[in-house]
């Protein structure tokens, strides 16, 4: 039997180019001789569809599509995920289903058992879990085919209450296939691998898996869509970052491909963090109807790394990098912000904010008279920059991209409606540390990002002299406390026994904890860490904190 | 048996405070003779708790305090609500649990098994269902004991595969307990009720309802606690909106009360949505700490009953209205800002955004020179308050009051880090006709909010002569649409079906859906509807909207 992975960016909510690339990769496999063709889960409506789940039309309209796909389904079969109808008048009104189309129409529907319910999903929110086993039989084969969550129930710990293989298996399956829908975390991959590698070692059957590529709002599909042998070992990864689409030849549960095995592409984490950003940059644009985005550039690391992914994404003519001076900016800020530029070969402008920083300070005189400068002031600057970029954007269609980087975000360091603003939050998942790390590799072969903005010790420059060494502790062990604390839930007591200083913890924690208001109004965060700020972290605002 | 009923404000995580309330309840409800006292679902943490359940200090503080509470129920028993840890190995690590105290100590314990996973509840993100049903003995009576929705899957189209109380009956209990966390919203007095009569009246038992009062971040709870006769009619109420505990005794199946029993309540629509945003309002700044609101007082209505509804919360002393005129600004807003300040008797500032909108402009002249002037340039007017009334309540420890309507917020009719900032949303949740309708009904007896407010034009005065109805339809046919969409979740043929103008309804859709971007970075929304912007509402911002 000759299978097709075909590995597509999705746009949620577009069905028609959805189905056109559906039925494109049909076709393609069709020519090529394929018997049946696998696209992931929820691949007819995008992936996740979240609330739009709730209108019928869309559930309507995305069986629709699987119909007119199944017409282009004559001499091949095709695996296809949409959500469909729960017909049981008990339980939620949907299942996340995958439809086994072959002879020109749907001939099974299987449904997903285990819907993740936790960090950025919601699946139980919309679906209802199967407890209704089948095994699809096609030209002599059977099938096990499940989608995603379905195999991840084999750990020791595990989330729930059965695995669907362990019925599946009863039937004898020659193979198994995963749709899936895997968003990219710098530990995703290789949880991934463990997981697929312990199924098809545990079932001795060959494995196929099929993943999303691209970006929804602030998730990034990287691919890597794969495909395991039944000893468990890989024995092909398609593309990671980029559509792909590979055929594969199963005889008597033997593999064999068309394509010439690359080595596994070795997974550095700031190469992968750095395509995954840059994907998610031009995901965010393209499927918004944007091109150019504008920036503030203060000579400091975060603005000079989303300006560098920014030109990667987009291209260097469609990025407008601003340098929004005050009283308080250095020499070398500017210096070295224009290095940058320079480097880059994008547009700029030199924009100083004194005139309306000025203004507001005069208007607010009469009520500021007598009070002692302090974070209103600083906070005047900031959103006095955001007014003129935010101006910049709304007049000539730029995309304003956020630079705050997450440990900033996670103790509250920042102005909201200042430099907290933009449509999007570049850098929001990397702590300042790495921040550091994916310059240092940008860098690896050639200054890219001048030397000077690694090196100089971070400062907002919002009164003079100052260091964010002023408010913070140093950001090794900040980020480690955070680290502790937001990836790993860990509490005080354990972070303190870990060997922080209690004070210190407190301290820190205190501030994540009672910053989450500005959080709650921070723009979409491109997740690249197993816990990002954002739909995957839902603290309470007027919580009091324990910790 | 004699049962005290204790309708208590939780705050989410303070612990202290919540165990403590608890405490004086049970010693109050051991005076009066009681057998047994209860509390609320969640009630020693709080509800939501949302992600703090992750935790593990969190549910380790929250099982201590119930212990302690334990030691303080040696003459009576108390139910109480909390999360308690799940202990197989399969599932998720929670149960939503309620324990049943009595002679000093932990008696029993009973799991909630049907999780609410919809809108603003995400309980299955962090608990497992219940499978195992237990009845309570105490005093040689039954008790079946209920957590919130397990009693809600009595509808002829149910949202689970079962309801517990199926297995509960055929214990034969004395009677039902549900301990709940059900937020106000317009329709929920009314829902609750038919379902707690339907349960009731099937089973054929007395029904004690105990309910959350208070605000957590933008949920509000009204309280009203209830108890229903075996013959499924309604016994008592307790209050509304405030804390409250009252005493039920059941002998034989048949109920008396101590408390002089009042006519139940007549819940006009208006009258308990004021209650419910005074309310709010006064949750938010208490659990945050804060007394002291700021807002821009435009002359319109949305800002003018903002500020009734803060003066109402927090009193007419702490509530500082700002009016920021600029060259647009009509005589008219002033003077009816001016009236409505006296009718408050509240403190104002008038500061002109003139100097700061022209240095903006200035500063931007060689960007702009040339260009049209249009929203950039409103956006900028918007942008410079904002920016004013955040430099104040910096400066000062006011918390700045959203003022935007549902209207505005849905159709993106407002300015990103502009009109729409603030750190709470007040009205976020009433469409423009509600407003009318709400302001109507406040100035019933008096003329509180002016006349003159409430008959001219809306505007934004952003432009010369500018009118809302320059860029949206009539609000009455805007409102009408915008629910079917965003309440009922209708889809476009569905919404013209209903006789509205085809265009205008994919228009407005549109315009929905393209302004997800701003409301994903809006300020919590108090929620009074069955369907709010925030939490409730999940949507993709990259996504394609087929409707």
């Amino acid at each position: 039997m000759k299978i097709s992975l075909a590995q597509i960016n999705y746009h949620t909510g577009n069905f028609n180019s959805n189905t056109q690339k559906i039925i494109e990769a049909i076709k393609k496999a069709e020519s090529e001789k394929c018997d049946l063709v696998v696209f992931a889960e929820l691949s007819i409506c995008g992936y996740p569809p979240r609330d739009l789940l709730e209108f019928n039309d869309f559930i309507k309209e995305s069986l629709s599509c699987v119909e007119s796909i199944a017409g282009h389904c004559k001499t091949i079969a095709a695996i296809v995920g949409g959500p469909s109808f729960n017909p049981n008048k008990e339980g939620k009104d949907l299942f996340n289903s995958a439809f086994f189309l072959s002879d020109g129409k749907i001939q099974q529907v299987v449904h997903k058992s285990l819907l993740p319910t936790y960090d950025i999903f919601d699946e139980y929110r919309h679906f209802e879990p199967n407890k209704d086993f089948k095994i699809i039989e096609f030209k002599n084969q059977k099938i096990a085919l499940t989608v995603c969550e379905d195999l991840w129930n084999i750990d020791e710990n595990p989330m729930y209450q059965k695995a669907p293989m362990e019925d599946l298996i009863q039937y004898n399956p020659d193979f198994i296939i995963n749709i899936a829908a895997s968003p990219f975390s710098q530990t995703q991959i290789e949880k991934r691998h463990q997981i697929l590698k312990a199924n098809a070692f545990k079932y001795q059957l060959p494995l196929f898996y099929v993943n999303h590529v691209g970006a929804q709002t602030h998730l990034i599909f990287d691919g890597g869509s794969c495909v395991f042998n039944s000893d468990g070992n890989i024995f092909e990864e398609l593309n990671y970052f980029e559509e792909d689409q590979r055929n594969f030849e199963l005889i008597d549960g033997k593999l064999s491909s068309e394509t010439v095995i690359k080595n596994h592409p070795k997974k550095e984490k700031y190469d992968f963090i750095e395509k995954a950003l840059v994907l998610g940059i031009k995901q965010y644009f393209n499927k918004l109807g944007f091109t150019k985005a504008i920036l503030g550039l203060s000579g400091g690391i975060d603005s000079a790394l989303v300006t560098y992914l920014a030109s990667q994404a987009l291209g260097k003519e469609n990025v407008l990098a601003v340098l929004l001076p005050s009283r308080y900016s250095s020499e070398h800020s500017i210096n070295d912000s224009l290095d940058l530029v320079k480097n880059l070969g994008i547009k700029h402008h030199i924009i100083s904010i004194e005139e309306t920083f000025n203004s507001i300070e005069n208007t607010l005189e009469p009520y500021f008279s007598g009070t002692k400068i302090g974070i209103a002031e600083e906070n005047i600057q900031s959103r006095s920059r955001a007014i003129l970029l935010m101006a910049l954007s709304n007049k000539f269609g730029y995309i304003l991209l956020n630079t705050s980087n997450k440990s900033e975000l996670a103790v509250g360091y920042g102005t909201l409606y200042g430099d907290m603003c933009g449509g999007l939050s570049v850098i929001g998942d990397l702590y300042k540390t790495e921040v550091f790390e994916l310059c240092d590799f940008i860098n690896r072969n050639e200054e890219i990002i001048p030397n000077n903005i690694l090196t100089k010790p971070p400062s907002a420059e919002l009164r003079p002299d100052q260091k964010d060494s002023d408010s913070l502790p140093d950001y090794k062990i900040l980020d480690e406390i955070l680290f502790s604390f937001i990836e790993e839930t860990k509490g005080k007591e354990e972070i303190i026994a870990a060997g922080f200083e209690p004070e210190l913890v407190k301290r820190i924690l205190r501030m994540v904890n009672m910053n989450e208001w500005k959080r709650w109004q921070a723009p979409p965060v491109l997740r690249i860490s197993q816990k990002s700020f954002g739909p995957g972290r839902r603290v309470p605002i007027s919580g009091y904190y324990p910790f």
